[in-house]
This record gives C-alpha cells, sequence and structure tokens, in this order.
C-alpha cells in the first residue's frame, strides 16, 4: 500500500488555478499533502485557489515550486507519468489500479511521483522520458481528455481505497500489511527460482503476474500465511532431493 | 456490468453552475448522459457550465429539470443516494465498487439513478429515505467533504472501470473460462497432495481459500497457464525423488 508521506503529486504547467486549488482540496481528501508545482502558468495563491482548495489551504501555500520538472523529481525513486496519447508508450501502459502493484517492490522510504501534464497538451516526450511508467484513465473514446482535477480526483482515489477502507474495517478482517505480503513474495521468489520455475536472470518477469494475481485479490493475513507455508513445503521437497 | 444507456446521474438542488457544468464533462468521459437535475440552484446555461463542459456541452443542454426528487425518480427502479453522513444509515453503506454487485439482480432494462446532494449540506433524511442503498467514499477523516464534480468523477470511474478496460483490452486479455479455471484447480489439488501440502484427507479445506483468492483476482488465460505450469514444475520436482 502507498504511503502518503512518500507521494507527490506533480502538476507541470498548470494553468488554471481553479485547478490547483481543487487538486490541492481532493489530495486532502485522500491524505495526501505534497504538492509540487512547475512553472505554473496561473498564480498558485490567488483567491479562485483558494476557494476551491477550501480547507486544504496549507497544502497550497506549502507547494513547492520548480523551474522543472527533472527538479521536481530530484528525490523520487519511481516517477508514474499520466498521458492519454498512445504510440511510442502503448504497451507500457497502467491504469490506476495497477500503481500499486507496480510500486510494491519499493523500500518503504522510497519516494514514488505521480505526474500530470498540461490542461490542454499533456506532458512532453521529453518530460514522459524522465518517467519509468505510464498511466492512463480508462475513458470513453468520445471524450476521452479529463478535467485535471478530476483525473487527479479518480488517481488518487483508485491509490487510496485499499488504505482507507482498511482502516473502516478495521477489527472485521485483517489485511496483511505491505512488508508481510512483501515478504510473501521474497520468499516466493527465492523458492520459485531455486526451483527452475522463475528464471535465475529474470524472476521477476513471471513474479510481476503473480504480483497482479494477488495484489487484485488483496491478501489477508491467513492466506499470506498459507501462501508461505507452500513454498515452505516446496523448499522442503528441494531439500529432500 | 452497468449499462450507460439505463443510468442516470441525479443532482439536488446544485449551487454552483462551474459543478454541473464539470458533472457533465466527466459523465461523457465515462460514457453516461442522462443528467437530471432538481431545482438547481445555479444557471446551468450560463456561460461558466458551458465552459466547464467543454465537449459535453449536449449534455448540458438536454438536462432535464425536476421540481423534487421524487419526480426526478419516478421511472428509477433502483436509486442509490450519495452521503457522507453515517449514523442512521451506517450499517447499509456501501462503497463505489460495490455499484456492480447491488445492481446485479436487476434486467437489463431496469433504470439505474445515483443522487448527489448539495455541496454544502447533501440529501436531507427525507432524501435519502427514497434511496435503497447509501454510498459513501473512502476519504480521510482530516478533510472526508469532497468536491461534488470530484465525487462524481470517482463514482462513474470506478463504475465505468471494468466496461472501459474490457473495450480497451478486447482481443488483448481473455479471461479464463469456469472450465479452464477448474482444471487448473484440478491440477493444483493433485499436485499439492502428492507434495502432502494438502491434507489426503481434506484436500479442499486449504484448497477453498486458494479458490476464494483467485476468484477475487479474476485469473486470464495467461495467468491460469502460468500458474498450471508452476504445478508442473512442482510434479517434475516430485518425481526426481
Amino acid at each position: 500500500m502507498i504511503n502518503p508521506d512518500r507521494f507527490s503529486v506533480v502538476l507541470v504547467e498548470p494553468q488554471g488555478a481553479l485547478n490547483i486549488g481543487s487538486v490541492c482540496r481532493v489530495m486532502m481528501n485522500f491524505g495526501f499533502s505534497d504538492l509540487r508545482l512547475v512553472t505554473p502558468q496561473a498564480d498558485h495563491l490567488s483567491k479562485p485557489a483558494f476557494d476551491m482548495a477550501v480547507k486544504a489551504k496549507a497544502l497550497l501555500h506549502e507547494a513547492s515550486i520548480h523551474p522543472s520538472l527533472s527538479s521536481a523529481l530530484s528525490d523520487c525513486h519511481i516517477v508514474i507519468g499520466t498521458t492519454r496519447r498512445y504510440g511510442k508508450y502503448r504497451d507500457d501502459f497502467i491504469y490506476p489500479e495497477d500503481i500499486d502493484t507496480v510500486t510494491a517492490h519499493l523500500d518503504a522510504d522510497n519516494h514514488i511521483a505521480l505526474v500530470f501534464g498540461r490542461e490542454d497538451s499533456g506532458l512532453t516526450t521529453a518530460e514522459l522520458d524522465l518517467c519509468q511508467q505510464f498511466l492512463t484513465i480508462p475513458t470513453d473514446d468520445r471524450l476521452p481528455s479529463m478535467n485535471l482535477a478530476q483525473a487527479v480526483s479518480v488517481c488518487l482515489y483508485e491509490l487510496s481505497k485499499s488504505r482507507l477502507l482498511a482502516k473502516k474495517n478495521d477489527g472485521e478482517k485483517e489485511l496483511a500489511d505491505s512488508e508481510t505480503v512483501e515478504r510473501m513474495f521474497q520468499h516466493m521468489r527465492e523458492t520459485l527460482t531455486s526451483i527452475e520455475y522463475l528464471d535465475e536472470q529474470n524472476p521477476d518477469h513471471i513474479l510481476r503476474t503473480f504480483r497482479r494475481i494477488f495484489g487484485r485479490a488483496v491478501l489477508d493475513e491467513r492466506e499470506t500465511r498459507i501462501l508461505r507455508g507452500l513454498w515452505n513445503r516446496i523448499d522442503w521437497l528441494k531439500n529432500q532431493m
């Protein structure tokens, strides 16, 4: 699960003060606080921006301003760029629900950035080259282009859903925390590489498929233990050979 | 899956023209077209509304106006009211991802309404009494109240996700049919019983947990093959002993 303290929303040359304010509000709605603005084209400290931010005014005040996207990303370990354009990046697209999966292998203190482009023209190719992952929101072909603040809303909602729901359902079902799930995956990786099911040269290719499957399923504590039991059994079998 | 032609977004006394226009844009982004306004407090045909609607101006023009919520709902078979208030309805809450489930039993021509209240005060108790389901978006306790158009965005995104992704992935990703999945489980059962991971006397106890995990994940063809590859590898290992 994403740690909101290690996550930044980056807006590149946002043109609307209302949008910047709205982004602050929805960031706070979902528990995020670090906003980075790359050469904003609108006054983010103007009254319309504060009006839209409502109770998230502190986020606007604390937003950092950067002269370029690369300077905004200097401390980030994984950068996800949003774009609705296909073509060059076609095969590498992820959807909002995949963010948890592509960031699952990071250390707890690694920093993630989610980058949004200009309202009218998105991110340039040079800016997309600074990203490791390309995210698109599935929309209808008749009007694929979303409002900036609404696109941010959808992404942050999807990213926070399991964390916020787990909190609300606390005590009902115990979801496995990310550290426990990650230990399970490390065990799985070692075991399945040792029996040459995973390719020693590239174990993560197939493992990524399992990460997606178990990511979609959202494992609880007991299920994680049962999976580790299976890897233990295979370890035992291997040692008998 | 929701049929967008049998689905209406209902706004009760919306106060902001910008919000009404933004709702139109995001409805079109996700393939919806029927907007119903109950005594709007802002001019929904004003320039700011059209500016926010961008290419969804037709939705604004065609929005129907109603004197009361009950008249707006006269042809609806299931009504979902959004509210962040707890209390009376506490136990009946659903989340955006549950909408598909609560509407799954409807006939194809049944009509669904999703109702949003006023920006500042939401829906009244009398209005909520007209709803069969109560939906809330999981948000952070420090700022639970979302902007109206952003709340609509999140709900419509969640509702459309599987439909729009299925369309985009058409021909790329093929969900496994139940027979293929069942053959995978039979193989899994034999293999994991042979290595004494599953209890020969009662293999289905633990297998049932795996059925739940993979059931929640919804396996595609490729994933099913990858799982069978793992059972094959374990079969091979067992034969080396």
